[in-house]
Protein backbone atom coordinates (compact mmCIF):
# COMPACT_ATOMS: atom_id res chain seq x y z
CA UNK A 1 0.00 0.00 0.00
CA UNK A 2 3.19 2.08 0.43
CA UNK A 3 2.26 3.22 -3.26
CA UNK A 4 -0.95 3.47 -3.92
CA UNK A 5 -3.47 6.39 -3.62
CA UNK A 6 -6.81 7.96 -4.80
CA UNK A 7 -6.75 11.21 -7.28
CA UNK A 8 -10.64 13.00 -7.67
CA UNK A 9 -10.60 16.09 -9.73
CA UNK A 10 -9.12 15.49 -13.48
CA UNK A 11 -9.32 19.24 -14.93
CA UNK A 12 -6.10 20.38 -16.58
CA UNK A 13 -4.24 20.19 -13.43
CA UNK A 14 -5.54 17.06 -12.12
CA UNK A 15 -4.89 15.72 -15.13
CA UNK A 16 -1.28 16.27 -15.65
CA UNK A 17 -0.80 15.31 -11.39
CA UNK A 18 -2.37 12.35 -12.33
CA UNK A 19 -0.23 11.56 -15.15
CA UNK A 20 3.75 11.98 -12.83
CA UNK A 21 1.67 10.12 -10.03
CA UNK A 22 1.17 7.41 -12.50
CA UNK A 23 4.50 7.56 -14.41
CA UNK A 24 6.50 7.42 -10.65
CA UNK A 25 4.81 4.18 -10.38
CA UNK A 26 1.61 4.81 -7.75
CA UNK A 27 -1.36 2.64 -8.24
CA UNK A 28 -3.48 5.55 -8.67
CA UNK A 29 -7.04 5.00 -8.45
CA UNK A 30 -9.09 8.36 -10.08
CA UNK A 31 -12.35 9.25 -9.96
CA UNK A 32 -13.78 12.64 -12.21
CA UNK A 33 -17.45 13.41 -12.30
CA UNK A 34 -17.36 13.59 -15.76
CA UNK A 35 -16.15 9.67 -16.22
CA UNK A 36 -14.46 9.62 -19.48
CA UNK A 37 -12.09 12.03 -18.67
CA UNK A 38 -10.64 8.98 -16.91
CA UNK A 39 -9.73 7.25 -19.92
CA UNK A 40 -5.98 8.16 -20.91
CA UNK A 41 -5.18 7.58 -17.22
CA UNK A 42 -6.80 4.28 -17.41
CA UNK A 43 -5.15 3.66 -20.62
CA UNK A 44 -1.85 4.68 -18.65
CA UNK A 45 -2.31 1.78 -15.54
CA UNK A 46 -4.79 4.10 -13.78
CA UNK A 47 -7.96 2.65 -12.39
CA UNK A 48 -11.24 4.56 -12.61
CA UNK A 49 -13.38 4.58 -9.40
CA UNK A 50 -17.20 4.73 -9.89
CA UNK A 51 -17.74 6.96 -7.08
CA UNK A 52 -15.32 9.75 -5.62
CA UNK A 53 -15.61 7.64 -2.10
CA UNK A 54 -14.57 4.98 -4.15
CA UNK A 55 -11.14 6.23 -4.51
CA UNK A 56 -10.27 5.97 -0.52
CA UNK A 57 -9.58 3.14 1.28
CA UNK A 58 -8.70 3.01 4.92
CA UNK A 59 -5.14 4.29 6.16
CA UNK A 60 -4.77 5.22 2.25
CA UNK A 61 -3.53 8.42 0.55
CA UNK A 62 -6.17 10.45 -1.35
CA UNK A 63 -5.56 13.49 -3.17
CA UNK A 64 -7.94 16.56 -4.42
CA UNK A 65 -7.69 18.81 -6.67
CA UNK A 66 -11.51 21.02 -7.21
CA UNK A 67 -12.72 23.56 -8.29
CA UNK A 68 -13.92 25.19 -5.03
CA UNK A 69 -14.76 25.15 -1.76
CA UNK A 70 -18.19 23.27 -2.06
CA UNK A 71 -16.81 20.59 -4.17
CA UNK A 72 -13.86 19.77 -1.88
CA UNK A 73 -16.77 19.68 1.07
CA UNK A 74 -19.36 17.32 -1.18
CA UNK A 75 -16.51 15.15 -1.62
CA UNK A 76 -15.16 14.95 1.61
CA UNK A 77 -18.47 14.75 3.93
CA UNK A 78 -21.17 12.28 4.55
CA UNK A 79 -21.41 8.78 5.14
CA UNK A 80 -19.24 7.55 1.76
CA UNK A 81 -17.15 10.89 1.72
CA UNK A 82 -13.61 10.64 1.95
CA UNK A 83 -13.24 11.23 5.92
CA UNK A 84 -15.59 8.43 6.40
CA UNK A 85 -13.58 5.62 4.07
CA UNK A 86 -10.14 6.95 4.72
CA UNK A 87 -10.41 6.43 8.98
CA UNK A 88 -8.56 5.39 10.25
CA UNK A 89 -5.31 6.78 9.79
CA UNK A 90 -5.94 7.88 5.98
CA UNK A 91 -4.81 11.57 4.64
CA UNK A 92 -6.36 13.37 2.32
CA UNK A 93 -4.22 15.82 0.92
CA UNK A 94 -6.13 18.95 -0.47
CA UNK A 95 -4.33 20.76 -3.41
CA UNK A 96 -7.56 22.86 -4.20
CA UNK A 97 -7.00 26.64 -4.04
CA UNK A 98 -9.91 26.83 -1.13
CA UNK A 99 -10.34 29.66 2.00
CA UNK A 100 -8.55 29.24 5.14
CA UNK A 101 -11.87 29.14 7.06
CA UNK A 102 -12.71 25.93 5.26
CA UNK A 103 -9.48 24.27 5.56
CA UNK A 104 -9.74 24.44 9.03
CA UNK A 105 -13.55 23.11 9.08
CA UNK A 106 -12.16 19.86 6.93
CA UNK A 107 -9.23 19.09 9.21
CA UNK A 108 -11.96 19.24 12.01
CA UNK A 109 -13.78 17.48 10.19
CA UNK A 110 -11.47 14.39 9.73
CA UNK A 111 -9.78 14.87 12.82
CA UNK A 112 -13.09 13.30 14.69
CA UNK A 113 -13.70 10.68 11.99
CA UNK A 114 -9.92 9.39 12.51
CA UNK A 115 -8.28 10.48 8.99
CA UNK A 116 -5.76 13.11 8.52
CA UNK A 117 -6.18 16.71 6.18
CA UNK A 118 -3.45 17.61 4.83
CA UNK A 119 -3.31 21.17 2.77
CA UNK A 120 -1.12 21.06 -0.14
CA UNK A 121 -2.04 23.79 -2.60
CA UNK A 122 0.22 24.15 -5.50
CA UNK A 123 1.28 26.48 -8.37
CA UNK A 124 1.86 26.54 -11.50
CA UNK A 125 0.25 26.36 -14.60
CA UNK A 126 -0.94 22.90 -16.34
CA UNK A 127 2.31 22.92 -18.62
CA UNK A 128 3.99 23.34 -15.34
CA UNK A 129 2.16 20.07 -13.68
CA UNK A 130 2.92 18.19 -16.89
CA UNK A 131 7.15 19.34 -16.58
CA UNK A 132 6.92 18.38 -12.77
CA UNK A 133 7.87 21.48 -12.30
CA UNK A 134 4.72 22.53 -9.37
CA UNK A 135 5.56 24.51 -6.38
CA UNK A 136 4.08 22.51 -3.64
CA UNK A 137 3.14 24.12 -0.31
CA UNK A 138 2.37 22.07 2.60
CA UNK A 139 0.93 22.29 6.13
CA UNK A 140 -0.59 19.68 8.61
CA UNK A 141 0.45 17.31 11.02
CA UNK A 142 4.23 16.23 10.41
CA UNK A 143 4.26 11.80 9.76
CA UNK A 144 1.23 12.75 7.51
CA UNK A 145 3.63 15.19 5.34
CA UNK A 146 6.70 12.45 5.93
CA UNK A 147 4.17 9.84 4.57
CA UNK A 148 3.03 11.93 1.46
CA UNK A 149 6.42 13.23 0.50
CA UNK A 150 7.65 11.11 -2.30
CA UNK A 151 4.44 11.64 -4.27
CA UNK A 152 5.06 15.89 -3.85
CA UNK A 153 8.30 15.09 -5.10
CA UNK A 154 6.93 13.00 -8.14
CA UNK A 155 4.52 16.11 -9.16
CA UNK A 156 7.00 19.22 -7.95
CA UNK A 157 10.12 21.20 -7.73
CA UNK A 158 10.03 22.46 -4.98
CA UNK A 159 8.08 21.61 -1.29
CA UNK A 160 7.63 24.60 1.13
CA UNK A 161 6.30 23.26 4.63
CA UNK A 162 4.57 25.89 6.73
CA UNK A 163 4.03 23.76 9.64
CA UNK A 164 1.23 22.11 11.28
CA UNK A 165 -1.57 24.52 11.21
CA UNK A 166 -3.73 23.08 8.47
CA UNK A 167 -5.10 26.26 6.43
CA UNK A 168 -1.82 27.61 6.59
CA UNK A 169 -0.55 26.62 3.54
CA UNK A 170 -3.65 27.74 2.05
CA UNK A 171 -2.75 31.49 3.50
CA UNK A 172 0.59 30.79 1.52
CA UNK A 173 -1.22 30.12 -1.42
CA UNK A 174 -3.70 32.95 -1.41
CA UNK A 175 -0.83 35.32 -0.63
CA UNK A 176 0.71 34.42 -3.72
CA UNK A 177 -2.52 34.46 -6.29
CA UNK A 178 -3.10 38.27 -4.66
CA UNK A 179 0.43 38.54 -5.87
CA UNK A 180 -0.15 37.34 -9.64
CA UNK A 181 -2.80 39.77 -10.04
CA UNK A 182 -1.10 42.30 -7.89
CA UNK A 183 1.80 42.21 -10.72
CA UNK A 184 -0.67 42.11 -13.42
CA UNK A 185 -2.60 45.52 -12.98
CA UNK A 186 0.85 46.54 -12.08
CA UNK A 187 2.61 45.60 -15.24
CA UNK A 188 -0.92 47.08 -17.13
CA UNK A 189 -0.68 50.22 -15.38
CA UNK A 190 3.35 50.65 -16.26
CA UNK A 191 3.29 49.41 -19.73
CA UNK A 192 -0.21 51.77 -20.31
CA UNK A 193 1.71 54.93 -19.23
CA UNK A 194 4.82 54.43 -21.09
CA UNK A 195 2.69 53.40 -24.35
CA UNK A 196 0.51 56.55 -24.09
CA UNK A 197 4.13 58.39 -23.40
CA UNK A 198 5.54 57.11 -26.82
CA UNK A 199 7.43 54.73 -25.22
CA UNK A 200 7.23 50.71 -26.84
CA UNK A 201 5.81 48.72 -24.55
CA UNK A 202 7.04 45.58 -25.44
CA UNK A 203 10.61 46.90 -25.47
CA UNK A 204 9.60 48.46 -21.83
CA UNK A 205 8.58 45.05 -20.75
CA UNK A 206 11.82 43.11 -22.46
CA UNK A 207 14.21 45.16 -20.10
CA UNK A 208 12.31 45.00 -16.91
CA UNK A 209 11.31 41.49 -17.03
CA UNK A 210 15.34 40.43 -18.51
CA UNK A 211 16.46 42.60 -15.30
CA UNK A 212 14.90 43.41 -12.20
CA UNK A 213 12.36 41.20 -12.72
CA UNK A 214 13.48 38.74 -14.02
CA UNK A 215 11.14 36.08 -12.59
CA UNK A 216 8.35 33.23 -14.19
CA UNK A 217 5.27 35.13 -12.74
CA UNK A 218 6.68 38.66 -14.42
CA UNK A 219 8.27 36.93 -17.14
CA UNK A 220 5.09 35.15 -17.84
CA UNK A 221 2.58 37.57 -17.54
CA UNK A 222 4.79 40.57 -18.76
CA UNK A 223 4.52 39.08 -22.49
CA UNK A 224 0.71 38.68 -21.66
CA UNK A 225 0.06 41.94 -20.87
CA UNK A 226 3.33 43.92 -22.95
CA UNK A 227 1.13 42.21 -26.19
CA UNK A 228 -2.22 42.31 -25.07
CA UNK A 229 -2.73 38.58 -25.53
CA UNK A 230 -5.06 36.99 -23.39
CA UNK A 231 -5.68 33.55 -25.26
CA UNK A 232 -5.20 30.79 -24.48
CA UNK A 233 -6.03 31.08 -20.98
CA UNK A 234 -4.33 28.95 -18.74
CA UNK A 235 -6.70 30.16 -15.70
CA UNK A 236 -9.56 31.99 -16.31
CA UNK A 237 -11.36 35.36 -15.65
CA UNK A 238 -13.59 33.63 -13.11
CA UNK A 239 -11.12 31.88 -11.57
CA UNK A 240 -9.64 35.04 -10.97
CA UNK A 241 -12.11 36.96 -9.37
CA UNK A 242 -13.44 33.17 -7.10
CA UNK A 243 -9.32 33.54 -5.52
CA UNK A 244 -9.76 37.41 -5.26
CA UNK A 245 -13.13 37.04 -3.30
CA UNK A 246 -11.07 34.60 -1.52
CA UNK A 247 -8.20 36.73 -0.69
CA UNK A 248 -10.32 39.20 0.49
CA UNK A 249 -12.57 37.14 2.76
CA UNK A 250 -9.46 36.09 4.36
CA UNK A 251 -8.20 39.58 5.20
CA UNK A 252 -11.61 40.73 6.33
CA UNK A 253 -10.91 37.77 8.96
CA UNK A 254 -8.02 38.56 9.39
CA UNK A 255 -8.26 42.62 10.41
CA UNK A 256 -5.68 43.32 7.66
CA UNK A 257 -6.81 45.62 4.86
CA UNK A 258 -5.39 44.85 1.54
CA UNK A 259 -6.30 47.90 -1.19
CA UNK A 260 -4.36 46.88 -3.98
CA UNK A 261 -6.78 43.52 -3.71
CA UNK A 262 -9.76 45.55 -3.82
CA UNK A 263 -8.43 47.13 -6.36
CA UNK A 264 -7.54 43.94 -8.51
CA UNK A 265 -11.00 42.25 -7.99
CA UNK A 266 -12.92 45.18 -9.04
CA UNK A 267 -10.75 45.07 -12.53
CA UNK A 268 -11.82 41.33 -12.33
CA UNK A 269 -15.01 42.37 -12.02
CA UNK A 270 -15.35 45.04 -14.46
CA UNK A 271 -13.43 42.54 -16.77
CA UNK A 272 -16.42 39.98 -16.20
CA UNK A 273 -18.88 42.77 -16.79
CA UNK A 274 -17.53 43.22 -20.06
CA UNK A 275 -18.10 39.75 -21.39
CA UNK A 276 -14.64 38.67 -20.91
CA UNK A 277 -14.87 35.87 -19.38
CA UNK A 278 -13.31 33.15 -21.56
CA UNK A 279 -9.95 35.00 -21.57
CA UNK A 280 -7.01 34.37 -18.81
CA UNK A 281 -6.97 36.55 -15.93
CA UNK A 282 -4.10 38.34 -17.10
CA UNK A 283 -7.28 40.14 -19.36
CA UNK A 284 -7.77 42.03 -16.22
CA UNK A 285 -5.06 44.09 -17.87
CA UNK A 286 -7.42 45.63 -20.72
CA UNK A 287 -9.06 47.01 -17.95
CA UNK A 288 -6.13 49.66 -17.47
CA UNK A 289 -6.25 50.12 -21.47
CA UNK A 290 -9.99 51.13 -21.47
CA UNK A 291 -9.67 53.69 -18.78
CA UNK A 292 -6.46 54.91 -20.85
CA UNK A 293 -8.87 55.19 -24.14
CA UNK A 294 -6.98 52.66 -26.10
CA UNK A 295 -9.51 50.76 -28.01
CA UNK B 1 40.04 63.05 -26.26
CA UNK B 2 38.46 59.57 -27.15
CA UNK B 3 38.61 58.98 -23.63
CA UNK B 4 37.54 61.95 -21.58
CA UNK B 5 34.32 62.92 -20.00
CA UNK B 6 33.44 65.28 -17.27
CA UNK B 7 31.03 64.25 -14.40
CA UNK B 8 28.98 66.32 -12.27
CA UNK B 9 27.20 65.06 -8.91
CA UNK B 10 28.95 62.56 -6.61
CA UNK B 11 26.52 61.22 -4.24
CA UNK B 12 26.58 57.96 -3.54
CA UNK B 13 25.79 56.75 -7.27
CA UNK B 14 27.68 59.44 -8.85
CA UNK B 15 30.70 58.34 -6.99
CA UNK B 16 30.66 54.61 -7.81
CA UNK B 17 30.01 55.09 -11.29
CA UNK B 18 32.50 57.82 -11.40
CA UNK B 19 35.18 55.23 -9.99
CA UNK B 20 34.46 52.78 -12.61
CA UNK B 21 35.09 55.21 -15.66
CA UNK B 22 37.88 56.08 -14.03
CA UNK B 23 39.64 52.11 -13.39
CA UNK B 24 38.49 51.92 -17.01
CA UNK B 25 40.91 54.10 -18.19
CA UNK B 26 38.78 57.48 -18.75
CA UNK B 27 39.96 61.06 -18.13
CA UNK B 28 37.77 61.94 -15.70
CA UNK B 29 36.98 65.82 -14.46
CA UNK B 30 34.62 65.50 -11.90
CA UNK B 31 32.60 68.45 -10.27
CA UNK B 32 30.66 68.20 -6.76
CA UNK B 33 29.06 71.06 -4.94
CA UNK B 34 30.42 69.90 -1.76
CA UNK B 35 33.94 70.20 -3.47
CA UNK B 36 35.69 67.85 -0.47
CA UNK B 37 33.70 64.65 -1.77
CA UNK B 38 35.75 64.58 -5.29
CA UNK B 39 39.15 63.75 -2.68
CA UNK B 40 39.03 59.68 -3.67
CA UNK B 41 38.66 60.51 -6.85
CA UNK B 42 41.23 62.68 -6.97
CA UNK B 43 43.41 60.25 -5.66
CA UNK B 44 42.66 57.41 -8.42
CA UNK B 45 43.70 60.23 -11.13
CA UNK B 46 40.58 61.77 -11.82
CA UNK B 47 41.10 66.30 -12.62
CA UNK B 48 38.29 68.03 -9.82
CA UNK B 49 36.58 71.32 -11.73
CA UNK B 50 36.12 74.24 -9.63
CA UNK B 51 32.52 75.17 -11.67
CA UNK B 52 29.95 72.44 -13.26
CA UNK B 53 30.63 74.18 -16.10
CA UNK B 54 34.29 73.60 -16.03
CA UNK B 55 34.28 69.53 -16.41
CA UNK B 56 32.61 70.58 -19.91
CA UNK B 57 35.01 71.73 -23.22
CA UNK B 58 33.87 72.01 -26.83
CA UNK B 59 32.58 68.70 -28.66
CA UNK B 60 33.14 66.92 -25.19
CA UNK B 61 31.01 64.13 -23.22
CA UNK B 62 29.46 65.21 -19.50
CA UNK B 63 27.87 62.75 -17.35
CA UNK B 64 25.33 64.51 -14.63
CA UNK B 65 23.64 62.43 -11.34
CA UNK B 66 22.28 64.94 -9.67
CA UNK B 67 19.18 65.04 -7.24
CA UNK B 68 16.16 66.58 -9.02
CA UNK B 69 15.19 68.44 -12.23
CA UNK B 70 15.88 71.97 -11.14
CA UNK B 71 19.68 70.82 -10.50
CA UNK B 72 19.96 69.50 -13.77
CA UNK B 73 18.46 72.22 -15.71
CA UNK B 74 20.58 74.76 -13.66
CA UNK B 75 23.99 73.14 -14.44
CA UNK B 76 23.10 73.05 -17.89
CA UNK B 77 21.12 76.46 -18.63
CA UNK B 78 23.07 79.77 -19.01
CA UNK B 79 26.44 81.44 -20.59
CA UNK B 80 28.39 78.90 -18.05
CA UNK B 81 25.86 75.99 -18.54
CA UNK B 82 27.07 72.65 -20.08
CA UNK B 83 24.84 73.19 -23.08
CA UNK B 84 27.02 76.53 -23.79
CA UNK B 85 30.14 75.48 -22.85
CA UNK B 86 29.49 71.76 -25.02
CA UNK B 87 28.69 73.16 -28.40
CA UNK B 88 29.82 71.97 -30.63
CA UNK B 89 28.59 68.53 -30.79
CA UNK B 90 29.58 67.75 -27.55
CA UNK B 91 26.74 65.11 -25.12
CA UNK B 92 25.30 65.69 -22.30
CA UNK B 93 24.29 62.04 -20.49
CA UNK B 94 22.08 62.88 -18.10
CA UNK B 95 21.55 59.82 -15.58
CA UNK B 96 19.73 61.50 -13.12
CA UNK B 97 15.89 60.48 -12.40
CA UNK B 98 14.00 63.00 -13.83
CA UNK B 99 10.56 64.12 -15.89
CA UNK B 100 10.46 63.28 -19.25
CA UNK B 101 8.62 66.90 -20.10
CA UNK B 102 12.33 68.27 -18.10
CA UNK B 103 14.09 65.66 -20.90
CA UNK B 104 12.15 67.44 -23.91
CA UNK B 105 13.25 71.06 -22.50
CA UNK B 106 16.87 69.82 -22.06
CA UNK B 107 16.80 68.34 -25.33
CA UNK B 108 15.48 71.78 -27.15
CA UNK B 109 17.61 73.83 -25.23
CA UNK B 110 20.86 71.84 -26.05
CA UNK B 111 19.27 71.38 -29.79
CA UNK B 112 19.22 75.26 -30.17
CA UNK B 113 22.96 75.81 -28.89
CA UNK B 114 24.43 72.70 -30.99
CA UNK B 115 25.09 70.13 -28.52
CA UNK B 116 23.15 67.40 -27.74
CA UNK B 117 20.88 65.58 -24.78
CA UNK B 118 21.17 62.00 -24.65
CA UNK B 119 19.05 60.59 -21.40
CA UNK B 120 20.51 57.50 -19.67
CA UNK B 121 18.86 57.06 -16.39
CA UNK B 122 19.92 53.99 -14.51
CA UNK B 123 18.67 51.09 -12.38
CA UNK B 124 20.52 49.90 -9.57
CA UNK B 125 21.22 50.86 -5.85
CA UNK B 126 24.88 52.15 -5.10
CA UNK B 127 26.09 48.81 -4.27
CA UNK B 128 25.03 47.53 -7.93
CA UNK B 129 27.18 50.74 -9.56
CA UNK B 130 30.26 50.00 -7.64
CA UNK B 131 29.78 46.49 -9.22
CA UNK B 132 29.30 48.04 -12.49
CA UNK B 133 26.18 46.25 -12.73
CA UNK B 134 24.35 49.01 -13.52
CA UNK B 135 21.54 48.35 -16.36
CA UNK B 136 21.46 51.57 -18.20
CA UNK B 137 18.72 52.60 -20.36
CA UNK B 138 19.34 55.43 -23.39
CA UNK B 139 17.44 57.42 -25.69
CA UNK B 140 18.60 60.50 -28.01
CA UNK B 141 20.58 60.41 -31.24
CA UNK B 142 22.04 57.38 -32.36
CA UNK B 143 25.23 58.43 -33.23
CA UNK B 144 25.70 60.45 -30.02
CA UNK B 145 24.50 57.13 -28.36
CA UNK B 146 27.33 54.99 -30.09
CA UNK B 147 29.75 57.48 -29.12
CA UNK B 148 28.82 57.30 -25.48
CA UNK B 149 28.75 53.20 -25.44
CA UNK B 150 31.71 52.29 -24.19
CA UNK B 151 31.26 53.85 -21.55
CA UNK B 152 28.44 52.45 -20.74
CA UNK B 153 29.58 49.51 -21.08
CA UNK B 154 32.30 50.18 -18.33
CA UNK B 155 29.66 51.29 -15.78
CA UNK B 156 27.01 48.91 -16.16
CA UNK B 157 26.31 44.83 -17.10
CA UNK B 158 22.95 45.68 -19.87
CA UNK B 159 22.25 48.71 -21.94
CA UNK B 160 18.51 49.38 -23.20
CA UNK B 161 17.92 51.51 -26.12
CA UNK B 162 14.59 53.47 -26.27
CA UNK B 163 15.16 55.00 -29.59
CA UNK B 164 15.45 58.54 -30.56
CA UNK B 165 12.83 60.26 -28.60
CA UNK B 166 14.64 62.15 -25.72
CA UNK B 167 12.18 61.54 -22.98
CA UNK B 168 11.92 57.29 -23.57
CA UNK B 169 14.87 56.74 -21.56
CA UNK B 170 13.13 58.41 -18.57
CA UNK B 171 9.79 57.56 -19.23
CA UNK B 172 11.14 53.78 -19.01
CA UNK B 173 12.85 54.64 -15.89
CA UNK B 174 9.97 55.88 -14.15
CA UNK B 175 7.94 52.88 -15.21
CA UNK B 176 10.41 50.88 -13.62
CA UNK B 177 10.50 52.20 -10.23
CA UNK B 178 7.33 52.53 -9.87
CA UNK B 179 6.58 49.09 -10.41
CA UNK B 180 9.36 48.40 -7.56
CA UNK B 181 7.03 50.51 -4.94
CA UNK B 182 3.69 48.67 -6.32
CA UNK B 183 6.00 45.28 -5.82
CA UNK B 184 6.83 46.68 -1.70
CA UNK B 185 3.34 47.84 -1.26
CA UNK B 186 2.14 44.32 -2.70
CA UNK B 187 4.04 41.80 -0.95
CA UNK B 188 3.70 44.38 2.76
CA UNK B 189 -0.01 43.46 1.91
CA UNK B 190 0.50 40.13 1.75
CA UNK B 191 2.80 39.14 3.95
CA UNK B 192 0.74 41.02 6.98
CA UNK B 193 -2.38 39.53 5.23
CA UNK B 194 -0.59 36.40 6.02
CA UNK B 195 1.18 37.14 9.49
CA UNK B 196 -2.12 37.95 11.08
CA UNK B 197 -3.62 34.48 9.80
CA UNK B 198 -1.17 32.83 11.46
CA UNK B 199 1.71 32.64 8.76
CA UNK B 200 5.46 33.23 9.44
CA UNK B 201 5.72 35.69 6.96
CA UNK B 202 9.28 35.73 6.77
CA UNK B 203 9.05 31.54 5.60
CA UNK B 204 6.21 33.08 2.89
CA UNK B 205 8.73 35.51 1.68
CA UNK B 206 11.43 32.85 1.52
CA UNK B 207 8.93 30.57 -0.66
CA UNK B 208 7.72 33.34 -3.49
CA UNK B 209 11.36 34.88 -3.91
CA UNK B 210 12.68 31.80 -4.37
CA UNK B 211 10.02 30.20 -6.80
CA UNK B 212 7.64 32.50 -8.48
CA UNK B 213 8.97 35.47 -8.33
CA UNK B 214 12.67 34.79 -7.80
CA UNK B 215 13.89 38.35 -9.16
CA UNK B 216 16.44 40.80 -8.09
CA UNK B 217 13.83 43.63 -6.81
CA UNK B 218 11.41 40.75 -5.26
CA UNK B 219 14.30 39.42 -2.88
CA UNK B 220 15.69 42.63 -1.81
CA UNK B 221 12.89 44.46 -0.87
CA UNK B 222 11.44 41.44 0.04
CA UNK B 223 13.39 40.38 2.35
CA UNK B 224 13.41 44.37 4.11
CA UNK B 225 9.46 44.29 3.62
CA UNK B 226 9.53 40.39 5.07
CA UNK B 227 12.08 41.49 7.95
CA UNK B 228 10.36 44.79 8.66
CA UNK B 229 14.05 46.04 8.75
CA UNK B 230 14.32 49.69 6.70
CA UNK B 231 17.66 50.74 7.48
CA UNK B 232 20.01 51.23 6.41
CA UNK B 233 18.46 52.91 3.53
CA UNK B 234 19.62 52.77 -0.06
CA UNK B 235 17.16 55.22 -1.27
CA UNK B 236 15.34 57.35 1.06
CA UNK B 237 11.70 57.68 1.49
CA UNK B 238 11.93 61.53 0.08
CA UNK B 239 13.34 60.37 -2.96
CA UNK B 240 10.49 57.82 -3.36
CA UNK B 241 8.08 60.41 -3.32
CA UNK B 242 9.41 62.54 -6.06
CA UNK B 243 9.88 59.88 -8.26
CA UNK B 244 5.95 59.15 -7.49
CA UNK B 245 5.68 62.53 -8.18
CA UNK B 246 7.11 62.24 -11.29
CA UNK B 247 5.42 58.97 -12.34
CA UNK B 248 1.82 60.80 -11.66
CA UNK B 249 2.27 64.14 -13.21
CA UNK B 250 3.47 61.58 -16.58
CA UNK B 251 0.98 59.67 -16.56
CA UNK B 252 -1.81 62.92 -16.05
CA UNK B 253 0.17 64.68 -19.01
CA UNK B 254 -0.35 61.06 -20.95
CA UNK B 255 -4.00 60.74 -19.58
CA UNK B 256 -3.31 57.07 -18.05
CA UNK B 257 -5.12 56.83 -14.85
CA UNK B 258 -2.43 54.25 -12.56
CA UNK B 259 -4.49 53.70 -9.49
CA UNK B 260 -1.44 51.63 -7.76
CA UNK B 261 0.70 54.43 -8.36
CA UNK B 262 -1.91 56.69 -6.40
CA UNK B 263 -2.19 54.30 -3.56
CA UNK B 264 1.48 54.30 -3.24
CA UNK B 265 2.15 57.98 -3.07
CA UNK B 266 -0.19 58.46 -0.54
CA UNK B 267 1.78 55.38 1.60
CA UNK B 268 4.85 57.51 0.94
CA UNK B 269 3.35 60.48 2.13
CA UNK B 270 2.27 58.64 5.46
CA UNK B 271 5.37 57.46 6.13
CA UNK B 272 6.88 61.23 6.11
CA UNK B 273 3.91 61.99 8.04
CA UNK B 274 4.98 59.84 10.68
CA UNK B 275 8.76 60.87 10.43
CA UNK B 276 10.25 58.25 8.88
CA UNK B 277 12.34 60.06 6.41
CA UNK B 278 15.62 58.47 7.46
CA UNK B 279 13.95 54.95 6.28
CA UNK B 280 14.44 53.22 3.06
CA UNK B 281 11.50 53.64 0.92
CA UNK B 282 10.61 50.22 1.40
CA UNK B 283 9.90 51.95 5.17
CA UNK B 284 6.67 52.65 2.99
CA UNK B 285 5.43 48.93 3.91
CA UNK B 286 5.28 50.16 7.78
CA UNK B 287 1.68 52.22 6.74
CA UNK B 288 0.18 48.42 5.92
CA UNK B 289 1.29 47.18 9.43
CA UNK B 290 0.24 50.71 11.11
CA UNK B 291 -3.40 49.91 9.15
CA UNK B 292 -3.42 46.27 10.39
CA UNK B 293 -2.74 47.41 14.16
CA UNK B 294 0.63 45.84 13.94
CA UNK B 295 2.85 47.84 16.78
Amino acid sequence: MANEAGFIGLGAMGMAISANLVAAGTKLCVYNRTAAKAAPLVAKGAVQARTAGEAAVPGGIVFTMLSDDSAVRSVTEGDNGLAARLAPGGIHVSMSTISPATARELARYHAERGSIYLASPVFGRPENAEKKQLVVCVSGAGAAKERVRPMHEAIGRAIYDFGETPDAANVAKLAGNFLIGAAIESMAEAFTMAEKSGVDRLKLAQMLTQTLFASPVFQNYGSMVAEKRHLPAGFKLPLGLKDFDLVLTTASEARAPMPIAGLVKNRLLAALAKGREELDWSGLALGVLDEAGIK
